[in-house]
């Protein structure tokens, strides 16, 4: 197991689908800043399932700030918050004890342990992710100490693409699909009611911007900052692709018609284009960082499947009870939370990249 | 600035563009491992331009080991390799002294730095490859040894699709565009000839294929398996987009059209199909992984860009002398080198996940 | 903040003094390690005070295991072990709000922070050891399967040597001291006394010893055996000192004098004597691995001490309430902790440094 | 192996005894520093043997910079210094190609890797301090812009203790014993020229002070700047004690006794006296870091050991050639050059411990 991200800013977390708790030590916090309890209360609550299309396991998520806090200031100590699982319903799990659900991990976790916790998924399982976005919620408050902006929202949810011309944060914080226009938000409920009636799920992608991000983030060569970023991001559950700017796209054009000519500008470089998304040899250019995110359709699905149980016989598998249509929304949350941890890491390790720094610092 | 990767087997590198020298030291490959010189000779070659739409740098690149390998035998201790650089023509780069070119790192190292090795794209040039390949070349001969093998190739040259069916090694390797197929390559040499013309250059896109892996690699939830890849993958210069198995194709589909079904057959679990390129939460399921990167267009072209000077002129800059046409099957050296050292340290981080591993290894 | 040790068997902990809870995750336990939970109970209840010559605090310590065990095996992913806080007497320490206590961190918290949580000493207090003792009990339970066994107990208090000729676990164990003999624990009990009398307190050190160590632990040349174990047990408070083997007493011998010749025997390499302590060129040798730790009297007395104050005014000032007359005995639990760490995680890596140990575990 | 140390600034080496070259890849240099390559030069003159008590291989030790450095100015890339190997006479060593000398690694690199490179000790040879030494210089030249200075010298050799009342660098650096005054230079001279007479070794200590340091740097509880020192000189070869302050006197005081009372004078608190060495909670208060270092006498002596061969043969051996009646001078060399890596490290990373310092570098 590998439970801990980043140099400086660095998140440590614990917790299966069916203990009693799970919980994030969040170390490299500098001090002085000031702990919004409610802030933090809110990322997590923005995770929450909160339609039809999602699962209804319903879980308080009340968070508890145990340490490195003292008068809501952040003392440079380990901040370590705690959830608790109320909603656990352990016996629900007892016939897929055996059973190695497709495109699950249970296969992988017992060919790599041994053995697996079960119920619910155990580590592999989605809830995981609230210790994330605990995480997440710390990095953004010394983010939006600097006016750094992160915000993703839904792209595309199967066949549909999301205009996302407009960025309100209003309107995609408050839908239950993360999605950015009323139009879209229509088509995309009534084409998720048919795949639900088909007891199906389906896929779909998002996109996420960081705005007001300095120049000269990111550690070349193995800490680039697409590569940290595609590191944490791809370490969410059902990723399966990562594209910054234009992405795939880009293996179909030619150098010069996707290059972002600098110009000057009231003694500023700035770009007439963004096709590079922000990034420009692994360091942050200071224009918007965009990358987009695919994600699978889950696999709890309401449809028979052939697959094998532990004993190696073949068999027929349905997953009963609570499961999501599209985990797209909830997802959207997360990659903020990653973004932000990424982020806030590179920001603290830049800040010794020049001699002048020290100085600065020091004297 | 990072530049060593791996949390057992690390590969920590140097050198830019018009150093004397670059090299890497690897650390943690295990006693007793034949090092076979040719072999890593042979891999630095076949990264090297061979073809009228690369570079026209000639580099002898000739390896020399310098530690850690006695008798023809790895001692435990690190290994360093190192190669000239012969063909510097440092004069050459006086005319890009002070000006950021576009979707280059001129701009971002600058900014992050205060100050740049204008010479060649110091330590952002492509040359700095060359020390991953060498790293690459020894976590082959320790994957070799298990008989797990990689191979990357062009999966697509700007709008033409390689027919990758049949994957001949040979073929492909003895191709100066990595393709697998006459017929195919055919085709890509008329349209780079069209590109060359114009003075301009071409992305693509190129597919990797591990085989042999064992199940149970990777090590959620932060060093998953596809984590991992996608951060040093994701670090090679030019790469935009990284996927795993159908990739972006996955947001379009339910999940009842993309289930990876498990059966059992001799008393071993199978699965119908690969839509998740051979990792499931995070882990390696003992399939073929399979991933796809993007590739953008080189931006050293013949075609003069409107760009900024260090004085913040707004000026016209055209790249001068050598430049290639695409870069994409050079690039696959280097995705071969980046996975081959993931996997290494994915092995063997993975050997002590339980509890009778220890008693194999020490009882 | 640096919260995190270990490179694959990794603690991070978290808590103050004052804090509702403390605890730890660990990560990287091998699965299918039976986890007994009366015996790490037992290794924190060792830890605790229990003379009268140590703080009167009482904290019952039950530890709550809230993840990474599944029917009292472990699942491979993190441990979080939890204890609460109950006498905490926040009210207290508004005494010391505004001071800086001579010998403490106050100080250089503030000045690195800018402000401290000032309640019981904060992240500074030894309350943060019972996380390291918790982390530890894991440690030496994956020891344990291995018969490998450490024991730390008191070679000296103020200027009273402790005959240590004959280690018997459970005399040390049982006794509030830690004290290999009845002879001098009493000569001990009366010392104390007098100490304790002039409201002072004492220094003294601790001896520990494992036995049946594996020889090739050890990661030459930055994580040396030596190397990582000064660094674990340094970082436990008032720690000033480690010597190996014979320590300080080598600077005064011959290289003649303290020779550990080898000898063979049974097909067996022996030594004649251990004046190294069971490390050699940073590795282990397969004898005992013996150190020795200096502890400083804790400079919490109730004798008054010049001061000063966060207005920088000069004071006097007396430390009122619990204190302890010597720590060595509670300290002693906490090296026995960080060296059953330090040897896990050594342990573990050590597994991948031949290539024959690849093909026993993948072949 | 681990042949890497730092978080930010890391130094990554490579070179046993016998190969062509030895070098050291520095990476996290910020970028701007003035690299004097005589400075550099002139730090791995001070490590190299000097006087008839040490050995008399000759190397010159000529460093190359070969990436990292453009116009003598370092460039934010990581930094590669070699040296090569000269005076290397693989034949001299024949005679224990298969004989594990006693005190030495030889026995201990064997059981771990199942083989060794014989050759003069391969990677345990002390040749390996010289890539340290060129990573300490460096990490000098970031100390000397914030003069902030380090001095190691003699302590004691054997029996003798030198008078360090008056620390001159000067006087220290110029004479091959590296003791502070004539006094106890010619006092060593005279039991030295015995100690070589008979054919043996002697052990000794070192002091270290690290003057001008700024208060707050070290990161609990891991990383404590005791406990990164302590790792950082027990990786040297020969260590084997290492004390901070009193040190291991610290066992006989009353906490009463040993109390460093701080005053306030000026605005700024001072302490009285610094029995703690500089470091209180693990981080720097702003006084001078002193420790000691006791090194044992080198194994390698012309009296002949009883010992054991590689087929576990009982064998009578003596070293002949080349070998030092005293190392104490060269290893304190050593001391600074970690010293200096490790403060730098801690520098770097204290950059981000408070929120404010953010702004000043980002706004």
């Amino acid at each position: 197991m590998s439970s801990t991200i980043g140099t400086i800013f660095k998140i440590t977390t614990y917790g299966e689908s069916h203990g009693n708790t799970l919980g994030v030590i969040i170390d490299g916090v500098p001090s002085g800043l000031n702990i919004d309890k409610n802030f933090i209360q809110n990322e997590v609550n923005k995770r929450k399932p909160k339609s039809h299309f999602t699962t209804s396991r319903i879980e308080e998520d009340i968070i508890e700030i145990h340490s490195g806090v003292f008068n809501d200031i952040s003392t440079g100590t380990p901040i370590f918050i705690q959830v608790k699982n109320k909603d656990q319903k352990s016996n629900d799990y007892s016939h897929i004890k055996d059973i190695f659900r497709p495109n699950h991990g249970d296969f992988t976790y017992y060919e790599k342990y041994g053995l697996r916790d079960y119920r619910g998924g155990g580590r592999s399982s989605g809830r995981e992710t609230v210790a994330r976005v605990i995480g997440g919620a710390i990095a953004k408050l010394i983010l939006n100490s600097l006016n750094i902006d992160i915000i993703a929202y839904t792209n595309s949810i199967g066949e549909i693409e999301i205009n996302n011309n407009e960025i309100k944060k209003e309107f995609i914080y408050n839908n239950d699909l993360r999605i950015s226009n009323i139009t879209d938000y229509n088509r995309c409920i009534d084409y998720l009611k048919s795949i639900k009636e088909s007891n199906d799920s389906i896929g779909g992608t998002i996109e996420c911007v960081v705005r007001n991000i300095p120049s000269g983030l990111g550690q070349p060569i193995f800490d680039k900052l697409d590569a940290t970023l595609s590191r944490a991001i791809m370490s969410i559950g059902s990723v399966k692709a990562i594209e910054f700017g234009l992405g795939v796209e880009f293996s179909k054009y030619t150098g010069s018609s996707v290059m972002d000519n600098f110009y000057s500008k009231n003694n500023k470089v700035l770009k007439t284009t963004n096709y590079n998304g922000g990034i420009l040899g692994g360091i942050s250019d200071g224009s918007n960082i965009i990358f987009k995110t695919t994600i699978k359709p889950t696999p709890s699905i309401g449809i028979p499947q052939a697959t094998v149980n532990s004993n190696l016989e073949n068999i027929t598998f349905v997953t009963n009870g609570r499961h999501d249509t599209v985990i797209v929304p909830r997802i959207a949350s997360v990659i903020e939370a990653m973004t932000a941890i990424t982020l806030v890491d590179a920001l603290l390790i830049n800040m010794s990249c020049k001699i002048d720094n020290l100085k600065k610092i020091y004297n």
